[in-house]
């Protein structure tokens, strides 16, 4: 029988305690504070956007939004930036993805001030993850919430084989770093990896980052496995799925994140925690 | 019957290449500057040196030693860097390791300027790297080596199952990453690993890079593997030797390094190779 992992519960008891460290900032007269930059008007940019904005209120979280045009220059944005950089009120900055063509991403993510990167995307804090630098830095939000579900469901992750399906900036690497820095034994396969199955019948640990529906299912994986579904998409019949396909009696797999309720609400409430952070390794507070 | 990879030939003509350009460079009134820093008289790390002074020599490029004493301080130590990041005759700095205990690497590392950072240690171009970011930056000359050689070799790496065993910042790690940015499907074994053996029986290419002789042998490839030998060990009659023992015969082994003369000559070829792109980087000459 396979057994859900509660990311909506991690994650409310996580937006608990953050919401309880803002408290005790402000008793301090410190406001964590969020900016968010959204250009176009892309609908589930939008939603991502809306919903971080929410959540940031609810737990007493300064928020700002820059909302731009689709027509927004390179050197608008790099300005925009800049000014962010700059705002004392500001802890985390946050370029929602996708960019329009016309604007270079990277340039844009390299403008932010390393100490206010909130999603652990600007080069240097992802290098110093992957050569697991002690010290102070934001780590991608995504993977780092999927690091605090694994710890919450005490799942061992060192000498372990860990498949990581996905290479992505945001997702993929940083998840292998993290799993590496946790003395984990690390596979990463890919699109050009000729037989995924071929890996992940050996985890102990999967995470699937890929977006596409069914790309995985039971028979994919060893019995005992703990499947980590990153995936986003929706199945035959139009409703919100992950990347594995999975039979509630499934044999194989013994703990999954569902699809909704996995690791999507992780994702935001690690963005808040980390905002949290950010404020007080600016302000050199507690922890 | 095993093919041995003549690291020692291609070393050769990379550096014969470098000399070319350094030429070409000269005639313009350019001179590729490299500094180096050394702390303490570790007879190896002296030994190095020496060797990467003479090759510059040798290719005619311009190189400053700075010889420090063990007892150097952290604050001379980074003063000497910023030192050698604003002197223009300097392309490439590089610091060489170890560092005594009362110093602490990461923060000089961190100071070198990322433009003049020739062992591409510093965590903004690791991060790139691993982003596998567009652009100009330096990479770990050990692991840029390799890919030359197995280039050289024309060793196809897309999609293919590759073990790299250890994951040192100056080797694993940035192999790791150059082998995912080649279409790689890469795995990465350390001393937390089980059983290195039932990773490496089904790889492709092994890259071991852990320092102990033998800890590899004829039986753990599979046939038609190619071996990358990192290690630099003694074998039990006081001789140089790599990390894999195995027989000219080998059933399994295809292709292999040799120790010495397969990716040691590569290391400080590429070294030079680099110092000149960095100074045509800064200058925007050339590629």
């Amino acid at each position: 029988m396979v057994q859900l992992i509660n990311g909506k519960k991690v994650a409310n008891d996580l937006n608990l305690e953050t919401k309880k460290r803002v408290i005790r900032l402000k008793k301090q007269d410190v406001t964590p504070g969020l900016a968010v930059v959204i250009v176009g008007d892309d609908p589930a940019s939008q939603r991502y956007v809306r919903s971080k904005e929410k959540k940031a209120k609810e737990l007493g979280i300064f928020s700002i939004k820059r909302a731009l045009p689709e027509s927004v220059t390179q050197s608008e944005l790099v300005q925009i930036v800049k000014d962010l950089n700059h705002d004392d009120r500001i802890n985390g900055i946050l370029v929602q993805s996708p960019l329009p063509d016309h604007i270079d991403e990277e340039q844009i993510i390299a403008t932010i001030d390393p100490k206010k990167d909130v999603d652990g995307f600007h080069p240097v804090n992802v290098g110093k993850l992957f050569l697991n630098l002690k010290g102070h830095y934001p780590v991608a939000c995504t993977p780092k919430g999927i690091m605090t579900l694994l710890a919450k469901y005490k799942i061992n992750l060192d000498g372990k084989n860990i498949v990581v399906v996905g290479r992505s900036s945001i997702v993929g690497k940083p998840m292998l770093a993290l799993m590496l820095n946790a003395d984990a034994t690390v596979i990463d396969v890919h699109s050009h990896t000729d037989d995924i199955s071929k890996y992940t019948k050996h985890a102990d640990i999967v995470i699937s980052a890929v977006g596409k529906y069914a790309i995985l299912n039971d028979d994919d994986f060893k019995p005992g496995a703990v499947v980590i579904d990153v995936g986003q998409n929706m199945d035959e019949n139009g409703k919100l799925a992950g990347d594995v396909a999975y039979k509630a009696k499934s044999d194989n797999i013994e703990f999954i994140t569902p699809v909704p309720g996995g690791v999507g609400p992780m994702t935001i409430a690690t963005l808040m925690q980390q905002t949290v952070d950010m404020c007080e390794w600016s302000k050199k507070i507690g922890k």
